[in-house]
């Protein structure tokens, strides 16, 4: 959440110039991005969002996302639309960083999110689904399944020093997930981190999806499951099962499941809760202390991950008959 | 740089309700003002600037510095304006903090001014000093004459940590200040910090000024004098003639400077590089380690102090015939 890259007037009325953005009025670094710099743009076209890359982010994968936003963009899906300069390129360059500028999106993410929200949510995660299948471009899922085990080996050997037993609970559900992972299921773009810092709502009503820096293929059922667990779970890590019966719902009102996916859902949500574990203890043990980003804790993952694997059917997310 | 105090969207919108601003579209926290939070708003009446005040800024002292703004705007000085809530107050409390809607004021601050820069902003230094003539709240200098020995005792004992005989130096420069400060000088509103990031230029046209949190009543010319000091001197800190001399014309072409102003005017500006010396020591001596708000070089102000030093009269400045 920091200006990590400061630019100066000079330098971007300079890189402003190369767009059809109108003349340039202001610009704030914004506290937002865990990532990348990102300033706030008024300019007499508008506002905009222009995204400074830190070197955390691979120069080589950012045409994915950017393609990804503008495919999803003219497909319908509300998502920042990144603008093209005179060249026709979406990724420039300013103060030594790949630069680019992205349409400002209005609206603001939701700190309790309610059944409607989550339905909403649901519904724009399966148009996004759909809006994908014909995107060109393909990215592995770094953190998918293959990832987690040399995710995990990077901080086993202190990984107890986070909670007694942490390294072998994950070992061992790393086993199991081996062999009841699915095989096959739909496939295509997902967003993969769409938490409700991701989406913003307008009063009531969704109005865009933000930050697909993590953005690739995989099965499609698992980014609901990743959202079953950004959305679905109260402060004190029970499932609010209106709330998750509402995303399913959405979802399925744009997009069915099939028999599959509906069947290998508790596993999807064992999975999604374990990557977030992962990345989150990672972080935990990884980030200085006094550092300006706060590392947010992996036990509420790993409880997560406990309640689903006392959950055998969809029913128990959805509460229908199974 | 940075956001001390997280709003949620709940409290954010409770706030809004109360001003007759529309409706919230979108906030983000912005990594701009070192004393206290900052979050850019837009609603459907437009952008604004939502300020909470943290706990380094005296609350009893805001009325102050809000009814200048608001008096200010009113009088034709571009600067933010102090919004009402409903029943007619221009400050609420939001998230714990006393909090202030403004209007947002486009432009940004030139990393570089050039001579007409100085030129405009020694204009609307004038126009500013003479709106502030009829405004009826007082407020004295805390870092004024009488506020520096006060603040070299604060860190005498270390400040020889900085540069050899710092401490020395400048209690003989005290010494000879008392002696030398004019007794008698036109007083009134100063901005007494109008640095040029607090200066926004839209192209090369002055757009606004901003930050009036050090306003206060003092002697106009010294405000000038601040002025001198902030935006007339090469990163070298040799004096820039060309852009003091455009300072002063444009200053003068609103507001003739008297002939004790233009005598006293080489004892200002070592009074301000004095002020600013003492002040960034004191922050370079108590700033933590990995602090977010890096300090500024102390040494920058004490060149600048050595140089007023051996400037006799106004000339040195103006470059006319003395």
């Amino acid at each position: 959440m920091a200006v990590y890259t400061e630019v100066t007037d000079e330098d971007l009325e300079t890189f402003i110039a190369s767009y059809d953005v109108g003349e340039l009025l202001s610009f704030k670094g914004i506290a937002e991005g865990v990532e990348n710099t990102n300033y706030i743009l008024h300019t007499t076209k508008g506002p905009f969002i222009l995204t400074l890359y830190e070197k955390r982010v691979a120069r080589e994968e950012l045409p994915f996302f950017l393609g990804l936003m503008q495919h999803l963009s003219r497909q319908g899906v509300p998502c920042p639309l990144p603008v093209a300069n005179a060249n026709g390129e979406v990724l420039g360059e300013l103060a030594g960083r790949a630069a680019a500028l992205v349409t400002f999106l209005e609206g603001f993410w939701t700190r309790k999110p309610k059944a409607d929200h989550c339905a909403q949510v649901g519904k724009a995660l399966a148009k996004l689904h759909l809006a994908g299948q014909n995107f060109p471009m393909h990215r592995a899922n770094a953190l998918g399944p293959g990832g987690w085990r040399p995710l995990l080996e990077r901080f086993q050997a202190r990984a107890d020093a986070i909670a007694p037993q942490l390294a072998t609970t994950i070992s061992d559900e790393l086993d199991q997930l081996a062999t009841l992972w699915p095989k096959e299921l739909p496939s295509g773009i997902i967003h993969a981190d769409l938490f409700p810092d991701n989406v913003f709502f307008i009063g009531d009503t969704l109005s865009g999806l933000i930050d697909f820096y993590f953005a690739c293929n995989d099965y499609l059922a698992y980014d609901l499951a990743i959202c079953l667990n950004a959305w679905c779970f109260e402060k004190n890590f029970q499932l609010n099962l209106t709330r998750s019966r509402a995303l399913f719902r959405g979802y399925e009102s744009v997009r069915q499941l099939s028999a599959a996916e509906r069947k290998a859902m508790p596993v999807l949500a064992r999975g999604a809760a374990l990557r977030f574990l992962l990345t989150r203890a990672y972080d935990w043990l990884n980030t200085p202390a006094g550092a300006i980003v706060k590392p947010h804790d992996p036990l509420d993952y790993l409880r997560r991950l406990r309640f689903h694997r006392t959950i055998a059917t969809i029913a128990g997310y959805t509460g229908e008959d199974a």
